[in-house]
């Protein structure tokens, strides 16, 4: 939300939601929105006229709490008519993911394609779209097939996300899965190992991190959480002469993504 | 400016500027703000009673004019009044920088005391606050001495800056140049070897980047500007695989500068 938007209309009604004007879409009325939700849209957010008990709408209220990462918001008349481009929202409207998410499966066969051992950046618990948007950006040109993004604790691909990957989004493909601990065990059947940045693990240069691979990459908080950790291959620590704690996490995944590339070209 | 404060205070009076509350003073009065500029206070933003033609604001507004990147805001004596925490404005308040600058030398001596080989970032450009931040963080954990900004087109030492370096701009000396190219000559004297950031360059991996160097990197628009690449030594390219054009400033930063890290731990 910019500034100068805030400005112009601070006295008059609130904008429309960013996220709506860039890329995702707007689903309004009961039978509209209970449809995407059965089709098995990514609903971002949730708009429900405040107090409403009618029968359809508490169907859709009940396939809502389905979606763990669903925001839902309960508002005023005057909140949805203004939302509403229709004008028939019914008391309810969606807000759908901007982009699509790809399947895990996806990803691979984006490797087999090309004819490359896979290559996949696997984010546990990024929240900042900036950063996300900035991963995916990364992992486009470091030649990865894919990003694997969890449900929950999680930024998922929003607008902002799609601004900030300048275009990569359209190319690289990201699934979002319940479970990061049990996609990493789908992937090593796969035959790929899995690496995870870890301030303790052993250092970048080190490791053999050429052939079939996942990188695993924490959130800005807390890093690569505990059960992710145990189910990896390796630890590969960025050597820090710093006086603070870590780097910026999308940093982070550029400085350990393009050590993977480094040998890859030198077969290390 | 987050959502919840628009929202509280947009009937209200305007907030104070934020950068004023995160690490930057507002220094009031005709003395003192006079006072301030001769004293060679980084000045980032001031505020004058618009239509004053007093002798002492004409004196402000002539020191103000030599410092290229300051934001005049000329403004009613309401907005002054509300900026004003003492209460004796006398119609210009000035808003100094978050963090002061360093000189080119503080970052040479900063090498020399650790018994380093100088190794300078120079930031050809940055705009956003949260990529100036981001790398004054990597420059911090990669062991560079110092960064290295220009006076114009770029940001400057904002809170933002501040926040975003997570507290690296506590340690890491940055100095801000009239002239990126002088900087350059001036440094190469002192033994420096300059490397920019160029996509028509050298694959990274090929070049030396050890002993003593200054790593350039561009803006987010347009990269490194010609003359200041004409100035340097090498070019560096990151090898890109993918669909879209660049990768993130200070995903691109970290990048170029852990190769010299590498290179540097190595022996290359």
């Amino acid at each position: 939300m910019n500034r100068y938007r805030d400005e112009k209309n601070s006295a008059g009604p609130q904008p429309r939601p960013e996220e709506a004007e860039n890329g995702s879409a707007l689903i309004e009325g009961r039978n509209a929105v209970l449809e995407a939700f059965r089709s098995g849209k990514t609903i971002d957010r949730l708009y429900v006229l405040d107090g409403c008990k009618d029968g359809p709408v508490q169907t859709i209220l009940r396939e809502a709490r389905k979606q763990p990462d669903l925001i839902l918001n309960f508002v005023k008349k005057e909140r949805l008519d203004q939302l509403s481009a229709a004008g028939h929202h019914q008391g309810v409207i969606a807000q759908t993911a901007a982009y699509e998410y790809a399947a895990v499966e996806d990803i691979l066969e984006n490797a087999r394609k090309k004819g490359e051992a896979p290559f996949v950046i696997l984010l546990d618990g990024i929240e900042d779209p900036h950063n996300l948007g900035a991963i995916i950006r990364t992992a486009n040109q470091a030649g990865a097939h894919g990003v694997i993004i969890p449900k929950r604790r999680a930024v998922g691909l929003t607008a902002t996300v799609a601004k900030t990957s300048a275009g990569a989004l359209n190319y690289t493909p990201v699934a979002k899965v319940t479970n990061l601990t049990a996609a990493i065990e789908q992937l090593k059947k796969e035959g790929l190992w899995f690496v995870c940045a870890d301030m303790k693990g052993e250092v970048m240069y080190d490791l053999n991190l050429t052939g079939p691979i996942g990188l695993v990459v924490g959130g800005e908080g807390d890093g690569v959480s505990k059960l992710v950790k145990e189910n990896c291959d390796m630890a590969a620590r960025i050597p820090m002469k710093g006086d603070i704690d870590s780097l910026n996490a999308s940093v982070a995944a550029g400085i350990l993504a393009y050590e993977i590339v480094r040998q890859r070209l030198n077969g290390k």
